[in-house]
């Protein structure tokens, strides 16, 4: 028999108990396993519960009990989360988290830990929420060389998108209705402005590359500047504007991650993932492309996550090296993405095509319903971005918006 | 070292040595195997290849090697097949492959040896190409209830549904185009007339659960039949039709699979599945709905899901429980698909809407563009299939199309 640990009993962590204990039995029958809920750690109280007698304010009873063999981080946040998950690794006891922002930080150092200790740090709930990514890249897909990974990473943003889109609402009374469905917390920067996506991308940029992808070194832009003029525009070229986290590698064996918002064309998966959804598309060289779709977020959906990686752990005690990573020393292996050639949707107001003809040749115009007659919007051929950040600099401030194209 | 031999020197035979020799270092280094290419057997010469050295004519070459520890079964067909897996398994050879046909007839008995002999039977590629599902769901989904499935199977048929949809082509003008472009065989009856999906909702569904479910207890319709009126009106209903494989528990603890055309709403991920892409959702208590898409078929695609069990099975060369089901004495636990609750589209020729409400009640009623006066296309209530066979019966040979919707 063996021990399950849950550390933090918020949303996540309350789910991820109620789906063990609803499906336990299948669990440990169908995964050959006998794994019992032993402690659930919280600084709060929770009488009343069927298993109230569980819990813990000491994460001491844990890291001593040797019958827990596998813990679930669902705490959130770095600190104290990056301590107790150390502490339980360099006990041997193998950790399962749905924590993107201890992974995009300090993966490198838990995985390391993992590996000293034989155990496992596994996070298939922190990026995609409950859809399988981590685990079949790293098992269904090994005999390909990943080349790529764009997806639409974080649930809320995709939900405000969604409603500019379909409903022509603002960004502000999309991001006022996300928060009021509580999609959106009340301080919605790291949604918004793209720190959460950047997260997901850090964790798949560090499993592509193999060395650890600092959120700081990533490119990151959200969408807060997003107008429902670029959202008109992107309909009209058949498309629609995503937030994109996206990392390829680069011909000179470098990798290039960022997130930004795209113009994602009509016949790519990702324009037509909505609301709350996420998807991840992944590129290699075997397979071509595949696209894995699903709940980023929510209750049971991530608890779905972690507990597969928990049964995983339960199973196989023993370090799984392929979902591993190395620290890294500084971003030198991290593309300037200036130098990366892209198309860029552009609006301008009192310009005339005559002078974005002597810029950029002839460029597809695009056209929206109530255009003013001073306004134009057009695709720039494909041009290292320094390029065209260079050409436009001469339009000043007629430039009113301008957002890349996603070509895959 | 272990020794890898593939049975099959066809298009996926030759895509599994391909992809394997291309990134051998790579999948070694990434699994922490020693995977050597040991054999190839075809009754074919193929002289000049960097790896004609290895092939064999004669199965006994590879059963008595000790050094061979994984087979990827890539030949089609049960026979031989099924005798060369079941002498490699009894063998203690862990087996993988892509035969589907092999999988929905002698799955059960496969497995079974592979369970006496303390190895693997596995199929990954058998379902969906190169998209990974068969591992996902035993794996990340472990912790769920899974309770249906629904998926797009067959890419074969989806491409010739896609030109109906998009070109108006006649369904005999695209099966010719994809005959010509090498998606369809010459004789085309086993995509067309759904026995292919057929038996990817077999293998799914005996998964599902945990008995055989032989492909002659599952409902099967093709595409043969579908009309450019039925494809018209899907459209101006808002959704499209395509050829469906699922399976769902019912409420009286039975499975029922069936593979079907269906009207798709244009909500669903799976109405926007184009050309030869294949998609397949997955219902779960906890992770609610994922969708896994790619390509369904194809030399290399197929062979990076031959190779990720490939790795799987020189990595762990203990039977993988999970992935078991057992052979069924009969279809009791089959449900009967006329019980089953559907709504349809009906189109009909030379009957009122005052007759159809007598049978039916309010319908939705479609129009298309060069809709005959005489004609209507509506929706029926939600009703069992029955039920509605019986109400229509009465309309006789006024009865043009019926399809059912897809109802998630």
């Amino acid at each position: 028999m063996a021990k399950l640990a849950v550390l933090g009993h918020g949303v996540v962590g309350s789910g991820t108990v109620e789906l063990f204990l609803k499906n336990k039995d299948k669990i440990n029958k169908r995964a050959g396993i006998d794994l019992e809920l032993g402690y659930v750690l919280d600084i709060r109280d929770f009488p009343g519960l069927p298993y109230s007698d569980k819990f813990t304010k000491d994460i001491n009873d844990i890291l001593n009990d040797d019958e827990v063999t596998v813990v679930a981080e669902v705490m959130g946040g770095v600190h104290p989360a990056f301590e107790f998950v150390l502490s339980c690794l360099n006990k041997g006891k193998s950790v399962c988290t749905s924590n993107k922002e201890l992974v995009a930080k300090k993966g490198a150092e838990l995985l390391k830990a993992a590996k000293e200790h034989n155990c496992n740090f596994m996070f298939e709930a922190s990026t995609g929420g409950a859809i399988p990514i981590i685990r079949p890249i790293h098992r269904c897909l090994a005999a390909n060389d990943i080349t790529a990974y764009a997806g639409i990473l974080n649930g809320t943003t995709n939900f405000i998108l969604t409603k500019m889109i379909t409903e022509k609402m603002s960004f502000e009374d999309a991001l006022k209705m996300a928060q009021e469905l509580g999609y959106a917390e009340r301080n919605p920067a790291a949604d918004v402005e793209g720190a959460d996506a950047c997260r997901k991308i850090c964790i798949l940029s560090s499993l592509i590359f193999g060395k650890h992808v600092y959120p700081d070194w990533v490119h990151c832009e959200g969408i807060t500047k997003l107008t429902l003029e670029d959202v008109a525009y992107a309909k009209s070229w058949g498309g629609a504007v995503k937030l994109i986290g996206s990392v390829k590698r680069t011909e000179d064996g470098k990798i290039l991650p960022m997130v930004a918002p795209r113009f994602v064309c009509g016949g790519c998966q990702l324009s037509n993932i909505d609301d709350v959804f996420n998807g991840i598309m992944v590129f290699g060289d075997g397979f071509d492309q595949v696209m894995f779709y699903g709940r980023g977020a929510g209750k049971l959906p991530t608890a779905s996550a972690v507990l597969g990686d928990v049964i995983e752990c339960a199973k196989h005690n023993i370090t799984i090296l392929s979902q591993m990573w190395e620290d890294s020393e500084d971003n030198s292996f991290i593309s300037d993405y200036k130098e990366d050639v892209v198309s860029m949707y552009v609006r301008v107001n009192g310009v005339s095509k005559s002078e974005i003809a002597k810029l950029f040749g002839d460029c597809e115009y695009i056209t929206r319903e109530e255009q003013p007659e001073s306004e134009l919007a057009f695709i720039t051929p494909a041009l290292p971005e320094k390029d065209i950040d260079e050409k436009l600099s001469s339009f000043g401030d007629m430039v009113l918006g301008r957002i890349r194209l996603l070509e895959l």
